[in-house]
């Protein structure tokens, strides 16, 4: 896909919009043509440079993720870990939440939006993730066969869907380093 | 509420019907008025035993479970895990699967679903888990302040939700046996 023709800042527009729509109409609601309105741009050129709805969805998710995992490296798997957690205060982790649901929705009823969020947001999530346990088991920290380490998104993912579900509460920074400390840390037996 | 006027049996018809419908037509489209013709009862007995739609939906999934956790005592922690994982086949795993995401939507919209999965489901649920890992606990097998106890019904929704969205694969008896040794039983510490 070419996209020399946006500059940085106006593609980071173009995603923020169209979370917005997101957040403002839901998945289904959402149309091309709306997002083409709200950014000023031709149809032709979101199709074009994205695709389709599904695939413009699913980078506009990654781009517009508070925290780059790729980007952390403290030197410390748990430093990673609580890192993480910090780069998101917990008001934005409500808002991503009440955007997450809606997506979780959809994607039950939408194939090929699933498919996208595969390929463009969760794949390059998990590859981050990846780096980051190399760079553990590199340093020692953890053991390259430990059976845990292919585990550790659905650690992480089970403490973001049940949490809400189980008690009646937001999710928190305080709930997850708590949760990074007593079970992940631990299953991946870091030492 | 008074329950006495209907056997067993003929609660637990009750219940899969209104599964069965549930499945057919999904959680919104579900009225009393259908539930009160497929099971031949009258709408009052209906609102009578269980005071409403939600309240009946999560009674008919909690009998219709195919696990009763606390009907689970093999002698071992580990044992009891898969206990569990075996009670439930594949096929049913996948069926049930379809179900619990049907309700994941439902979920999002009505709070008053929420509230009764909460007290209805999820809690005595949690207590039979929370009696299985007391088992343990006296047994030695973990220790009673290991974080990790509480989070344990976090790490197995996690495993069920983050499965099928990280891999497309359906959920199997063998990926959650994986799962128990790798992250559970770690996590706890079990010895």
């Amino acid at each position: 896909m070419a996209r020399s023709r946006l500059t940085p800042e106006r593609e980071a527009e173009l995603y923020e919009a169209v979370l917005d729509l997101l957040r403002e109409v839901g998945y289904d609601a959402l149309t091309m043509d709306a997002i083409a309105a709200r950014t000023r741009s031709s149809k032709a050129t979101l199709y074009r440079q994205w695709g389709s709805k599904p695939e413009l969805v699913a980078v506009s998710l990654r781009h517009s993720k508070p925290v780059d995992v790729s980007q952390i490296d403290t030197g410390s798997l748990r430093g990673d870990f609580l890192e993480m957690v910090s780069q998101t205060d917990d008001c934005q982790m409500e808002r991503d939440t009440a955007l997450m649901r809606g997506l979780a929705r959809a994607v039950h009823e939408n194939d090929d939006l699933l498919q996208a969020l595969r390929e463009l947001f969760i794949e390059p999530e998990m590859t981050g993730l990846d780096a980051m346990l190399q760079r553990a088991i590199d340093r020692g920290e953890i053991s390259a066969d430990n059976p845990a380490v292919k585990f550790v998104s659905h650690m992480l993912v089970g403490a973001f869907v049940a949490h809400p579900l189980i008690k009646d509460q937001p999710m928190s920074q305080g709930f997850l380093r708590d949760y990074i400390d007593a079970v992940v840390l631990p299953a991946l037996g870091a030492r």
